[in-house]
């Protein structure tokens, strides 16, 4: 993939930090210099990469808006993997593995907030949508706060055939659908996982959802019963790593 | 407080819906109506509340920016309650009593996406700040997707007195805290219960903590191990949910 310009300080730090992507320059704003920029400089200067003063306009002209905090480095495009190193890694973790498919979820917000989700949660790895979806961009870094560097992110054209290659692998699959009878919470999530989330209005596609093992919902209370997507992924996800590590402790 | 406009087809649709403010006038976009727009017409006619076409030019300029979907109201304030209604409204649920109370929460989209998940997850009322912190904006309530139309939003000078008088009412507090020993899946979420969830990167001030009954964490994996404000919201919520409901068919 091409160089791109990555923005804001978690992404930047992240990048330097996880060292998955090739850092060639980092920009820093002129003036008076906060923790967090001390903090890349430094993170930076150790690691051999190139710091360079710009000025507030520069740093605008560089990433197209003035969201930059003051810090962006221009690196090696994002590290995707493909299905086959995601099943590789799904298979050192047997029993656990827990990856998340996301179908059509078109909002980089949405795909770097549910990342950083599914990262807290213990997420192995994400399958994404090559078409008609969000891609890592640097905004979805931004959203993410950085864990999109750490994510294994797989990108497929067909989710359908990715779906079948995951079932091959005796990895169980989960939808989420707000008409499913049976709730997250009641519903057996434990074992090789994969949990696929729909898009924000959409929900899951027919194709998709036929190769889903069962359908789950989000029992919802009040006059609009509906969460947004970032909210839902992370009842989902964080209900399954709770039934997961029961035995150590929780109710 | 004084009237204001509301933007987008969620915020007005369900203002009219939930009746508690004044809408005074309905705008739309001239030209063909989809179908969100229809509905909003048709939900005003029927209420009796004028509704008058303008260019998207105008409506831009009625609201100060172009995210208005076409849609906007001209409505009375925000509906508050006091404290007193909010711990009225607790006592009828007794047992159940579930409250979320937001230190210093400043984002009005975070106030707006918390509040939406609230009510999904059946929380009776919101306490929030009145100085430092998101009020119920137009643009806290489009991120809420119409949710606080119906929440009871009660706001106060001081939250530590605001927490001292739940207390005497019988009212457990809960702080979200990421260093707590014990996590919210550990901890016993039933009861008439107080969720204090703190600013986006400062957590729950200490006068504040103080008069916390105990503080509750949330596991994270990862090399980041820091969910945003909205998704920590969404787990501690739906937990709480979880452990009220499990009599009813849950793990």
């Amino acid at each position: 993939m091409d160089n791109e310009i990555l923005w804001g300080y978690h992404p930047v730090y992240e990048a330097l930090r996880a060292g998955r992507r090739t850092v060639f320059t980092v920009y820093v704003a002129q003036g008076g210099r906060n923790a967090r920029e001390k903090d890349v400089i430094q993170y930076a200067r150790r690691a051999g990469v190139a710091v360079q003063a710009k000025t507030a306009q520069q740093l605008t002209a560089l990433v197209g808006h003035r969201r930059h905090q003051g810090i962006c480095a221009s690196v090696s495009g994002y590290p995707m993997v493909t299905l086959d190193v995601l099943l590789a890694v799904a298979e050192t973790h047997r029993q656990e593995t827990f990856l998340l498919v996301l179908d059509q979820v078109v909002d980089p917000q949405n795909l770097g907030a549910v990342a950083r989700t599914a990262q807290c949660a213990g997420v192995h790895g994400v399958v994404i949508l090559k078409d008609r979806s969000a891609s890592p961009t640097a905004a979805a870094c931004k959203a993410s706060a950085g864990a999109l560097e750490y994510m294994q992110l797989a990108c497929v054209t067909n989710l359908s055939e990715a779906l079948k290659r995951l079932k091959a692998s005796g990895i169980w699959i989960v939808g989420a659908d707000q008409q499913a009878q049976e709730t997250v919470f009641q519903a057996d999530m434990t074992g090789p996982l994969a949990v696929v989330v729909g898009a924000e209005e959409k929900g899951i596609r027919p194709l998709v959802r036929k190769q889903c093992d069962r359908m789950v919902s989000i029992p919802q209370c009040g006059p609009i019963g509906s969460l947004n997507a970032s909210a839902a992924a992370a009842v989902i996800l964080y209900e399954t790593f709770r039934q997961r590590n029961s035995a150590s402790g929780s109710k």
